[in-house]
C-alpha cells in the first residue's frame, strides 16, 4: 500500500484539471502531464484492485459502447473498465437500433445518454470518418447538457478511430515504461514501428499512427519502416516530427525493415493498408461501387504479397540491440504457420514474447478506466484517499 | 431538496396501493391517483438523481426486457430505469433463445424469472397480439409465484403494445405538465393528435391511441385528425369519449389537419397505419401470405402518398394558438429534407422544438422507473425518506 | 433463519477445500462431500435470498459466458447466479468477436479475463470437442494467472459439454432430494433414464450421461433404457457401473421402455442422438461435408421415427411405482400435440407435473451460484456467517 500512497503523491504534482468533463480523442491533443496522469491513475487503480480495495465510484450509471467494427479485447477492456468503476455497459447495436432508419447522430446521442456517464466509440474503418463521428457525438451531448436535456455530460473515450488508437498505444507505452523501469529510461531508446506482411487485407492505420504520435514524445528514436506506398497520414507524420523535436528524440523513416530493426530496443511489426488505399476505398464505398471495391482489394492483396519478406523472423530479431529487442503487438497477430501460412511474425518469436504480449494487453482496461476516472472525478487525489481509507473490499470472500 | 420533500408529501396524499405487486398495461386501467403517483415518483427519482442521491433499492436482481420490434430509445430508457434502481438488464433475445423451437410462453416466462423483479415487453406490430401476449406472460408468472416456483412475482411494464404506449404517452404528459406549469393549467387546452404523411409504412397505432386515451382525462380538448380511412381502434376512441365526458374535457374528430391545428395549444402530428389495414396485415401474416403482404403494403404506401399535404409545415403551425403551439413527437420523426424527401414535419419546425423534444424524451426513463418502483416497493413514502436520510451518493467523485 | 444456521453447520462438516480456485467440469471428478457442499451452499444462498439477505460478495467483477449453442434457461440461470453474487455478465459472442479471425483459444481466454472472476461455457454439439475446449480455456487462464498476466484466476463452470451437463443434473438431483425429503431416502429407489421419441434431430448426450453418472452415486437403481443403437459414450457407462458398485446401487440397461418404467420411482424420458451418430456427424463437419450431413441427418430422423412408441404416455406412467413416479425433464420437452405432433411426452402427463418441472429448473441458478461460490470463496462458512450478521437487504423496498 506504500506504493499506492506514493503514486497518489505523484498524481498530486500533475496538471490534469483540463481533463475534467472532457473527452479523450488523440494523445497529441493532451499535455504530457495529462498523459502521465492517465498512467498514474491506471497504476493506482491496478494497485487498489490487487489489494482488493473497491474503486467503485458509481453506485449506478451507464457506460455506453458503440462498436462499428468487430472487437473482443477492446469490448472486454471497456466492459472491465466500466465495471471496475461501477458503471453498467449498454452496447448501442446499430443493427438493432433505429439508427438504420435514418436517425441523426445528434438525436441518437442524446436519446441514449439520459443516464450515461461515459461513451466509448470504436470507428476505425474509413479514413476521415471515425474521428469526425466521435466529435459529432461529443458536440451533440455537450449541446444536450447545456440545454439541460442531460443531467450529466457523458464524456467520450476514443476506443480506436481512423487517426489514433489512444487506449492501445497508451497501454503499449505503460507496458514499456514498466518494462524498462521508468519513463526516464526511455530517453534515447530506439523503437521500430514497421509494416509487416499479412494475408488479411486493409488493417486500420490507427495503431502505427498512434505509436509514432505518442512514442516521439518520450525522447525516443522512433523509426517508421514500411515498403514504398504504405505511407501513413501526412499530418500524423508531421505531428511525430514536431514531437520528436520537442522531446529531444528522433523520428526517422525507411523502406527497409532491416534498417528499422538495426539496433532497436523495441520492435512493433504490424500490417496496415496504405493511407492512399484506404482513402480510395472509402471513396468507393461512398459511391457504393461494391464491385470495384472487390477488384481493388484484390489488387491490394497482390501488392501486399510482393512484400512477404517484411516478417519479424528470428533473423530479423538478431539485428536488434543484442538480438533482444522487446517485441510489441496490439494482438491478434498474424503468426506464420499458426494463424496463417505466412504472416507478420515467426511462431518462435511470438512464443518467446507471449507472456509479455499478454501483459501489454492487460494494461488496456486500466488505461480506459483511468481516462474515464480523470474525465468524471472532480478531485482525483481526494477521491483516491477516500477510497483508500474506506477500504471497502472488491471481493469479500477472500 | 425542499422540492423533494414537498413531492414526497404530495405522494403521501395519493392512493397507489393497488399498484403494489401489479402490472402496468394501459393507462385507462389505472386511476387518476395512480397516474399522478407515477408522475410524482418520477419527479422524486429525478430530483434525487440531480442531487446525487442514490435511489438504488436493489442490491441485486434482474430486469428482463423483451423487444419484439427494433428500438433504441425504449431499450435505453428501460436499461436506465433498471440501472437507476439497481437491477441488471437481461435481454431475452428470442432469436438466440429456444423460443423459436416451439417453447410455450408460460414455460419461458417462468424459466427466465427465477431471479427477475421486473419484465418489460415491447410487442406492437400486430393488432390483437401484443397486449394479449403481455397478459399471457403476466398470468404465467403469477401462477409460478402462487405455486412457489418463483420467490418473487416479476411485475410487467408495457413498453409498447398494439393498443397503448403508456411509458411514451405518460412521458409526453409529464413533459406537458412541466411545460405549462402544472396539470391544473391543462384544463380547456386543445391538443391536436393528427396523422401525418410518412414514406415509411405501417407505423403502430399505439401512440395516437395512447394519447387520446390519456390526454382526455386532463380536461383538455383532444382533437383527433386523420384522412378518411386512417381510423384507430373503435374501443379506444370509446375510451377517449368516456374520459372526456368524465374529466370535463372534449374529444373531437376531423378529417382536416387545418381544422385540428386551428387554435391548438399542442400538436402531435405523427404517421400511423389504419386499424383496418393493420388488422388485414395481421391476418395475412397469420395465413403466411407473404406475397400478398408485399402487394398490400405497396397499396398502403400509395394510399399514404395521396395525403402528403398532411405535413406539419410552418404554415400549419401558424394556425395554432398564437402560432406557437407546443410541438410534440415520440421520435424519431420523419423530417422533410432531412430523414426523408417529404415527411411528417418541416425541418424548420422540428429544429425550433428540438431541445423541447429531447426533454420530452428525457422523462421516459423516470416514468418507467416510477412504474417499477410503485409495483415493487411496499411503502414508497417510507422508502424515499430512508433514501433521503441515508443520503448515499450515486457518484462519489463529485 | 434457524434453517440457514443448521445448513451452515452442515457445511462446516464437509470437505470442499479442493474446490477453492478450481473448476467444475464433470460430477464424477468431484467427491461426494464436494457434491453435497454444492447442494448445501445452493440451499443456503436460496434461504438467504428468500429472507431478503444480500449474498453479494463481489462489489465489482465479471462473469463471462460463452454459449456455443442456443440457450434461454441456461443463459438466464448463469446470469442470475452471477448477479446474485455481484458479478456482471459479459457474453463472449464469437460471431461479434475476432475469434472468427483465427485467434487462438489461449490468447482469447486471457484477453477476456483480466477482470473475470468466473467463466461459464456451453459447448455440447460435437463429440470430443466441448469438454476439451473447456480444458484448453482452463489451462490458458491458469498459465496466465501463474505468469501474473491475470490478477485472479477465473474459475470455470461447465454449462453443458459433450460429456456431462453438471449444472442440470445437479439441479435435477437437488430437486429429487427435496422431493423425497432427504438424500437418505433415495437409497434403493429406481430412476429410469430413458430415450424418448422426438421429431427434432440430434439432441446432445450430456443429460442422459450426466444422469447415469450422478444418480448411480446415491445408492439408487439407475436403469438406462433406449432402442438399439442409441448408446451413450462407453466410458460414461463405465463410470455409472463403477459408481453403482461403490454406492451400493445398481446400473441396469434395457431396450424396452416398459421394462425401464416398471416400478420406477422416477422417470426421465428424453430424446438424444446416438453416440455413434454424433461421432460420425462430428467427423463430417470436420471434413466440411455439408451435403452428406444433410443426408445423414435425414437418415437419423427416419431411424428416430421407427421408435415412436418410446413416448411417456399415461399408459407408460401406469407401469411405474403406484403409477405415480416423479416425472423429470431438463426442459423444453417435446410435448405431443403441443410443441409437436408426436413427441417425448403426452400432454396430460406433462401438465400434471408442470409445477414440479418448473421447480426442478428453479434449482439451476442456485447450483451454478454455489459452484462459483465454492470456487472463489476461501472460507465459505466464515463468509456466510459474515453475510448473515451484516444482514444487508437484497431489496430495501420490502
Amino acid at each position: 500500500m506504500e506504493e499506492t500512497k506514493s503514486l497518489i503523491e505523484k498524481l498530486r504534482g500533475l496538471k490534469y484539471q483540463n481533463m475534467y468533463n472532457n473527452d479523450f480523442f488523440l494523445t497529441w491533443e493532451k499535455s504530457d502531464d495529462e498523459l502521465f496522469s492517465v498512467f498514474t491513475v491506471a497504476d493506482i487503480l491496478r494497485k487498489m484492485r490487487e489489494n482488493n480495495i473497491s474503486t467503485r465510484i458509481f453506485d449506478s450509471g451507464l457506460g455506453i459502447s458503440v462498436f462499428r467494427d468487430n472487437s473482443t479485447r477492446t469490448r472486454f477492456s471497456f466492459a472491465s473498465a466500466c465495471n471496475l468503476l461501477g458503471l453498467e455497459v449498454q452496447d448501442l447495436e446499430e443493427g438493432k437500433s433505429q439508427i438504420a432508419h435514418g436517425e441523426t447522430v445528434r438525436e441518437t446521442s442524446n436519446m441514449i445518454s439520459f443516464m450515461a456517464d461515459v461513451i466509448g466509440i470504436r470507428d476505425d474503418m474509413f479514413i476521415g470518418k471515425g474521428n469526425k463521428y466521435m466529435h459529432e457525438v461529443s458536440e451533440a451531448v455537450q449541446e444536450g447538457y447545456k440545454a439541460e436535456v442531460l443531467e450529466q455530460r457523458p464524456t467520450l473515450v476514443n476506443l480506436q478511430c481512423d487517426i489514433d488508437h489512444p487506449t492501445q498505444c497508451m497501454a503499449d507505452l505503460l507496458h514499456i515504461i514498466h518494462h524498462f523501469g521508468g519513463v526516464e529510461n526511455l530517453k534515447g531508446k530506439k523503437i521500430a514501428m514497421t509494416w509487416a506482411y499479412s494475408p488479411s487485407y486493409g488493417k486500420p492505420l490507427s495503431v502505427p499512427q498512434g505509436i509514432i504520435g505518442l512514442m516521439t514524445r518520450m525522447g525516443m528514436e522512433v523509426c517508421l519502416g514500411h515498403p514504398e506506398g504504405y505511407d501513413l497520414m501526412p499530418e500524423v507524420e508531421e505531428v511525430a516530427r514536431k514531437n520528436a523535436k520537442e522531446s529531444g528524440g528522433k523520428f526517422t523513416k525507411t523502406n527497409s525493415m532491416r534498417e528499422a530493426f538495426e539496433n532497436a530496443d523495441m520492435v512493433y511489426p504490424k500490417s496496415w493498408a496504405s493511407f492512399a488505399a484506404m482513402e480510395k476505398r472509402t471513396a468507393l464505398y461512398g459511391e457504393g461501387k461494391l464491385d470495384e471495391i472487390k477488384t481493388f482489394e484484390k489488387e491490394l492483396l497482390a501488392e501486399n504479397a510482393k512484400h512477404k519478406e517484411w516478417q519479424c523472423t528470428e533473423e530479423m530479431m538478431k539485428l536488434t540491440k543484442n538480438g533482444k529487442a522487446l517485441y510489441l503487438h496490439c494482438l491478434p497477430a498474424d503468426i506464420s504457420g499458426v494463424s496463417c501460412k505466412e504472416g507478420e511474425v515467426a511462431a518462435s518469436v511470438f512464443d518467446r514474447y507471449r507472456e509479455l504480449l499478454y501483459k501489454e494487453a492487460g494494461f488496456k482496461p486500466y488505461i480506459i478506466a483511468a481516462m474515464m476516472f480523470l474525465s468524471k472525478v472532480k478531485d482525483p487525489v481526494k477521491t483516491f484517499e477516500a477510497l483508500k481509507s474506506s477500504n471497502k473490499p472488491r471481493f469479500s470472500g477472500k
